[in-house]
């Protein structure tokens, strides 16, 4: 693209790398970040860095962390006899944003998935069976997504913490709020009948 | 939000200030960043701070450059008699691509909107005259925007170079290549009508 200076196709180039930015984007953001005020251009820049720099794995739930152990770990105000257990670091926003867990978590950084080649020993399991052995864990919740991989990793893990004794709890599935049942796939409906309940 | 460890908030905050990327995707890049082997990371920084650095605007068409004048403006194989003007130089890049147009450009560098404050004078406009006053320019191709403010500023150059004895022309208004008449808004088969040509 003989049209655009080289460096603005490099950064068009490096953008496009990005999940969800397309080549329509990469530009638009490109030529964004070149008419930002020059501090501002050099946050972006500085954060990209820092973020690598700065960010590593809480060694007791496998969260995203500034230091050793994440801050929710560290809250003595969390319940210490409930672990979450989800797949992604983006999977414990999402619940912890609800503010209605108020138990600690532990993120496996993936799903069981024979076809990609993810086997349990890829995630932190081992790591999660360690914990429990020194913890005061009563329940584990496991958060996986209702997909394939999430019910496969649910049953493993249930298969696995059952016998010591530990009550092993799912996200139930169902109609999400404000669904419309005509609208609804088959799947989910399954599903939603699968988990009823007694009114 | 507690939950992230502090460099991800603060890179998720730097990247949902660009257009486009809402807090959802602003998360789902920020990971992306995070979990990218360190090199790709640091060559993305580095391409944000030097876009800055090293693009400035070309000396004669204004378009983005990273020399005193630029690639096209310094072409020989370039037609120095015919000059598009755009507005934006993304709107150069998609004329750049088509091949089309073998002339030189000039980016006006926005179009002229009273409601929005801008005026003539503050666009590149006093640089296009003398320009032309200079060069042996035989037809200004005005490829602004169909919309009101695109139509505005093409009358203006208009009425502005006419009077130079240079020729004026526009893009075509009409409906767009493979388009249903049935759903094109009527506008737009209002211009088709009125630029119509015999057969």
């Amino acid at each position: 693209m003989l049209a655009y200076a080289r460096p603005l196709a490099r950064l068009i180039g490096e953008l496009e790398k990005l999940p969800g930015i397309g080549p329509k984007s990469a530009q638009r953001v490109a030529y964004h970040i070149l008419r930002m005020p020059k501090s501002a251009a050099l946050a972006l820049a500085e954060a990209i860095a820092e973020v690598q720099e700065a960010v590593r794995f809480c060694s007791v739930c496998f969260n995203f962390s500034e230091d050793e152990v994440c801050s929710i770990c560290r809250d003595p105000r969390r319940n210490k006899t409930t672990i979450c257990v989800v797949a992604e670091p983006r999977d414990l926003i999402a619940i912890e944003k609800t503010g209605e867990h108020r138990g600690l978590y532990h993120v496996l950084h993936g799903v069981i998935s024979p076809q990609d080649g993810i086997m349990p020993e890829q995630l932190r399991i081992r790591e999660l069976l360690q914990r429990l052995d020194q913890s005061e864990t009563a329940e584990v919740i496991v958060a996986t997504n209702p997909t394939v991989e999430g019910d496969a990793t649910a049953l493993y893990l249930s298969k696995l913490l059952k016998p010591l004794g530990i009550k092993v709890t799912r996200l139930a599935h169902g109609l999400p709020l404000g669904a419309d049942l005509d609208y609804a796939d088959q799947a989910t409906i399954i599903s939603a009948l699968q988990w009823r309940r007694e009114m």
